[in-house]
Parts: structure tokens; sequence; C-alpha cells
């Protein structure tokens, strides 16, 4: 491959590949450099360091479920039925990742380990695409909220079982559907409550 | 120590300190005994495998804040307020074994990840506990709750932010408590509605 095909996509899928071949504590550069047949420079030119790789592989992986939660962000519709279907989406995407490929998930768990800049970024853009539905609701008269942030920021640890990695090995049980839908009648309910 | 003074409690006081000093990877029965000044077999009269000492010292763990979680279920007054006490004393007991001795806590952590019987027997009895205080709830007329256990789990799944060590990282952070409130008030509110 010349270096001027190459592109930062390319870089950050074969990044993922060598981490998925010889693990976070082994990957490097060159594996990544070796597997596109360019020099590592060209690598570097893209990504000044191996962590600054690492972070742009990881926040890759995190906003892969992103289109499908802006797309029930944007949707028409009672602000209550687009939160449910967001949080839906979001235990849909995260469970499919961790179950479909296990051993990658682990990897990523390394790595997002590795960076509190990265997760709390990732978590703020989330919590950012709740608190613009609950603005719609609002608007909507549908429901009141006085702290936008905090409420936004409460429905998102409220469902915390039903998105963060650390409850993977949960969400292959039986009856792990049910409790989703327990916590978010309580939530639903909290929402449309009138004070 | 004479044999015949030996007690359940000694040994589990002893082990905890074998396991805080040489780490769960290293500790062993032998440890316990030495510091008891008694025979290995002295101990496996008492708990027939190293495995069943272990489950034990962390089944005590898990149960030292039982007593004042029991408080809060016993107590007078509106199941709401009770359950809201009940959260905090739950939280504040985590919190404090969390920050206070963060390296027993990371132990017990490790035996708490070996036997998924006894946080599951736990988490069942934390359960049971918040299912009380609904029933009085209902009782009382203060809410209306269909099933019972299912609610009863979902508020303990939505309160996870504030009792799962998972979440030990982030009990010091500041606004944490604001966090505990805010997720509290929307369970208040959902078990408040008047459907």
């Amino acid at each position: 491959m010349t270096d001027g095909a190459l592109t930062p996509e390319q870089i950050l899928t074969a990044a993922e590949e060598a981490l998925r071949r010889y693990g976070p504590a082994k990957a490097t550069v060159v594996d990544v450099a070796r597997a596109l047949k360019v020099s590592h420079g060209s690598v570097y030119r893209h990504f000044p360091s191996k962590a600054a790789l690492r972070e742009a592989v990881t926040e890759r992986w995190l906003e892969q479920a992103h289109s499908s939660l802006l797309a029930a962000v944007k949707a028409d519709g009672p602000a209550l039925t687009r939160l449910r279907k967001w949080f839906t989406v979001l235990f849909e995407a995260k469970r499919t990742k961790a179950l479909s490929d296990p051993e990658l998930f682990a990897t990523y768990l390394v790595l997002v380990g590795e960076s509190s800049d990265v997760i709390e970024r990732h978590v703020q853009g989330l919590v950012g695409q709740i608190e613009q539905i609950l603005l719609d609701g609002v608007a909507q008269k549908q429901f009141e909220v006085d702290d936008l942030p905090l409420v936004a920021r409460a429905l998102f640890d409220a469902m915390n079982r039903f998105h963060d990695p650390a409850y993977a090995h949960e969400w292959a049980q039986p009856g792990i559907n049910d409790a989703f839908h327990a916590v978010w009648a309580l939530l639903e309910r909290a929402l449309s409550a009138r004070p």
C-alpha cells in the first residue's frame, strides 16, 4: 500500500485487528504498520503516539452505537417513547458487542480502563443525548424537569445495569429483559408524574 | 490458645487478618491456625475447607451493614422515608468500607468474585428487605405495587451506582451525593405517583 492511500479509518481497523490478535498488553504500532504494509512512520503521521492510536481505537469502538442512538434522539414522536427507544438501542448495542465477540469486548474493557478521559467524554456525550430528548419532552409538556443535566444523568445512572460493561456477565441471563422493563417502568412513571 | 475456647468468630477474624496480610492469592489455613496458635485441624473442625472458610469470611464482611439496614426495615413511619433511609445506610456502609480500607476492600472484591453463590444470596437478602418495606408502604396505602419482587429488584438495580463496588472509584467524587439524591428523587416520584 502506498502511504498516500492510507486513511485513519484503515489504521484504526488494523489496530483493532492487532489488539484482537496480540492482546492489549502486546500489540504494537509496528504490528499495525506491518499488517498495512506501510512504515510505522506512516502510522505516526496520523496518530502521534501509540497511546493516541489506542485512544482513537477505543473512541471509535465506543461510538459505534452512536448513529442508531442519534436516530432515537432525532426521531419524531413523544419524548418518552424516544427515550425508551434510546435506552433499548443502547442496551442492544452493548449486549451484542459483549456477547458476539467476548474476547474483543474484554480487550476493549482493558483499553477503556486505561483512559478515564475517553470514558468520561463518552458518558457526557450519551447524557447529552438524553438531555436533548428531555428538552423536547418539556417543550411537548409531556413532563416537567427542573435540572435537565442532573435528571439526564440520574436516568443514565438508574439504567446502569443495562449499559455498563461491569454488568456484561448478566446480559445473557434469563429475566434480564424483564429487569430492564421494570427499571424503565419506574423511570417512565417518575417522568410522567404530575408533581 | 486451647482448641476448646476457639470460636468461629475468632477464626473469621484471624482469616480476615491473614487475607489482609498475605493477599487472597497467598493466604492459607495454616496462616490462620498459626495466628491463633492452634493446629490447622482445629480450624477445619469449624470450617471443612479453605473455600468454606473464605466464603464464611466473605459473608460476614458482606453482612456487616445488615444490622443497621434491618433497623431501617423495622423502623416505624412512612415506608418511603424508611426506604430512603435504607438506601442511604447501604451507600454509607459500602462507601465507608471502600474508602477507609481500600486494600481490604480490594481483597474482598477478589473473594466475592470467587463465589457467585455468596453474592447472589447477599443480593437476594437485600432485595428481600426492600420488599418488606414496599409491603408496608402498600399496607399504608402510600403506594401501589403490582409485582413486589420485580419492583424491589428494580429499585435495587436503579441505585446500583450507590452500592455496587464496581462504582467504588466514584464514591469520593464531588457531586456523588447529589447524584444519589437525583436518582432517589426519580424513584420516590415513581413510587408516589398515582397511576
